[in-house]
């Protein structure tokens, strides 16, 4: 083993606690991973939805972080996020139905519109709040059509 | 209120709960991001982790994945992660101390380590297993350094 390789694999034997997620340690990392990215795509939809629909004032430098995170996130990769058997017929806790890997070129292609619609709105959201307003729509409508045919209801 | 805002209300209005995060909805929006973000750290780690460890075989399209979305992950804007009053102090279900926000410009330095590592990773994962090794240790040492400080031990 390489000096290297072993100060690599000394440094994760000692802190590889600190790369478990703080919740739900029962379930896989990818279904732990695929919550925290809704998480943090809820946080930021939360901002800029509540702008859009005048809970809180427009500010052009909040919309434009919370967008450019937006953009960031529905732009990584996914792929790594849904291993075989981690659907609702295979563990508990996911809502994540069968169909997601029926379907997957379909999936991914919404997974895509999302992409596409949060840059569109990260391209706007530090404009105003007619632009912010404008673009909203499009991202309302990629979340709900994945989750319409991918995401048990509760 | 224009044609737009209403049809961002009324997305936003019928479709708000899609957006809530999955679990913890007691905890505060910013909190489950937070913790989402750890998630997806995790996630990546994981895998490249187990590749340096020759836990899994070196896979040069996996790995440069992994590190590209922990790069992507770490160069988000954390700045809307952290409000007042969502430290360990105030709420449950955090282990975030209250030294955040005592020393909150050497906590954005440690992120910005962090994102340095990361990146560092990015440019050589998809090499070779060797190089994946050499820079993994940089990673190892910006979680070590940011949780040692400010995470609440278990």
């Amino acid at each position: 083993m390489s000096k290297s390789a072993f100060a690599a694999a000394f440094i994760f034997a000692t802190t590889g606690l600190a790369f478990a997620g703080p919740d739900h340690d029962d379930l896989p990392a990818e279904v732990q991973a695929r919550h925290g990215l809704m998480a943090n795509y809820a946080l930021n939809l939360g901002v800029l939805g509540d702008m859009a629909k005048g809970k809180t004032d427009y500010n052009a430098e909040v919309a434009g972080v919370a967008a450019a995170n937006l953009a960031a996130f529905a732009n990584t990769d996914q792929s790594l996020l849904w291993p075989a058997d981690t659907d609702t017929m295979s563990i508990e806790g996911t809502r994540a139905l069968p169909k997601i890997w029926d379907d997957r070129a379909d999936f991914d292609a919404k997974e895509a519109d999302m992409a596409k619609a949060a840059e569109m709105v990260a391209s706007v959201a530090g404009t105003d709040l007619a632009a912010l307003q404008g673009a909203m729509g499009g991202v309302g409508g990629a979340c709900g059509a994945c989750h319409k045919l991918y995401r048990e209801p509760k």
